[in-house]
């Protein structure tokens, strides 16, 4: 990729820096993203045990916390486009094995579950509103797939003006090309791109300031 | 990207199909996007290009036409994180020459002009309502970047259930290797990637069957 | 209100008309709002029973049909503003009964059940999407109440360019008052107003023309 | 309205209170809408005289402030069901002297106009976005009308967790049936009522505070 010295030049890959009130946005860690079987592979398994570190320093700071599922409706009734593009996500159904979040990131009480049928967390949700209510300015993202619907959400969480962080080592793809190309895509035009101990600095120095 | 065999062995890449009523989407060919100096370079005006032979088809087949522009206030009112990111699209006004649509694809009386802010030509825009006003059911995309407004134009348009067209040749980007990643992403999980040729076809195709 | 005259003189209350392809919006007849107890009143249980023979011709004429409900999370993590202005709304969980579609209109395996947790059954929701993937054109709606879920989901829908009828004598509120007020808003300015007997006669003359 | 007691027997009309970061919404007080031989007439130049003392103590107070107008394109490309239900909408252009802000209102430098085609000041608009970006919590709105976009807008503000005042004398309508029933509908579910004064008190209080 020699050619992307163009996007220096023409002025992309600014910060938009780490604003005030943030929450942490996990998208989609359900069993069937994890499984090489079913739609996982990668470094999606890795992304889960550093989301883990996160996840923990979230909920000890507070900071409202959203998890994101797949979810069809048991009959299909909702099925769309999106299953003819990839069928067999219709399978991930409210009840279904590989629609539960995975273990180690279980929601607890007072986290909020976006049930979502489309890439993004924000289309077709009450994710924006619920970040409204909560006066957060800034999303942190994780989960997975980094070229999916973890860019989709970063895409409509930039839109909506929340400053956005893709956390690095905590977002996955079931393959490394598309994952690179992506965190690329989204550091240059609509996110900042920081690892998850930064991420966990950046909460910490801000909990302290204020 | 040799791992990205998984993508067909988990399911990946199927055909979404061109439905009834195909529209078609010009996403930000405007002059600034046009010029390697400001925004532009890659293989832009060789979009540009084909997409004349597109438009044209459209044209006489008579059907709903939309184009996009990025615009903002003159006064900044309106800029946001977007333009924190990549700094100089708030350069893009209502009668700034770089945010004009070039010459070659001038949109005509009748044909739709979204103003936005943001990357999705959906985003924040009455776009769905007018494609709904149409009864659209199938968009076929065109424009630049294709790792950019184009990608994000294209998520939106799946999650709103249109079948979803992207003609290889009529989308352009800065650079090749963004180009080639998002069309592949968009390919295996938005999208059915069409050349020009078979794109026009298709339109006099199901023209010919009314 | 001697001075509506006005309204007629200004031009409003024209006809939008009744298109091609309708769905079937049913909003918020649960067990909840049928209950003077609860949410219910005034003419509502009389909308319940009327609508109950829009549904079955709806079910012979193979229309899209969509329930909505309020539904929250168990844990309260969703409750927001609404929450704040009506508390009580909060109890429409998953589980609870008053939260359950009422016994007459069970949906059935097909029909598509919107959980919302705003007035508009448009608004966070998937809805518009599942209509464009049906290629609806007009919306057809029922429910309760008038004043409330139904005049947000009129708005809403018009606003997305479905050409949309208000069922009058298959919409009903707690108070008479705002009933009218609300059915006399948007037979002016958003929808056009159709007895249950018009309605089914417009859905099989359309089905006979086909 | 002898039945509305129910609504309090129910438990609506709540207080949603004042929240931090109001921003000033002012709705649609174009010269159309000012002119009783176009849209106006009843109580809206009252309304417009008051909004002159809310927007002077939102300038002082260096709010956030957004004007909406209602346009259409010259070519009519984007008319869609609103014009249908009511014919002469679509001559709210960009340059239609009608379309334009009333003298006393003028927007200044800095202040945002949101240009829409539906009721809703949000509804295809990027101004739910533009709010976030300010880090708003609360929506002072005035503007016209009371039963049509103004009632859309608090709608939408409230469903997006915005905590809402409908500012009583600031808000008018061509005739006041609907003004009055429209105001009881969003004091009982959506927003509070406060008038110019108490508004223009809470927001010196505010900044007092700070």
């Amino acid at each position: 990729m020699d050619d992307i010295s163009i996007y220096s030049k023409q002025g992309f890959g600014n910060s938009s820096g780490f604003g005030g009130t943030p929450a942490l946005l996990i998208v989609d860690f359900v069993n069937g993203f994890c499984d090489p079987e079913c739609f996982g592979g990668g470094n999606i398994l890795d992304a889960v045990n550093q989301t883990r570190l996160l996840l923990d320093q979230a909920r000890k700071s507070n900071l409202p916390i959203v998890h994101t599922r797949i979810v069809y409706e048991e009959d299909s009734a909702d099925n769309g486009v999106f299953c003819e593009k990839v069928p067999g996500l219709e399978r991930l159904t409210e009840t279904a094995s590989i629609g539960q979040i995975v273990e180690p990131l279980k929601p607890r009480k007072g986290e909020h579950v976006v049930r979502k049928t489309q890439p993004s967390a924000f289309f077709g949700t009450g994710l924006a509103a619920w970040l409204i209510g909560k006066n957060v300015s800034t999303v942190v993202v994780a989960g997975c797939t980094t070229s999916g619907c973890v860019r989709a959400s970063v895409v409509d969480s930039m839109s909506y003006n929340f400053k956005t962080i893709v956390v690095s080592d905590c977002v996955g793809d079931r393959a490394m090309g598309p994952h690179e190309a992506n965190l690329f895509d989204m550091g240059q035009k609509y996110a900042d791109i920081h690892t998850c101990k930064e991420t966990i600095n950046s909460i910490i120095k801000l909990q302290s300031a204020v």
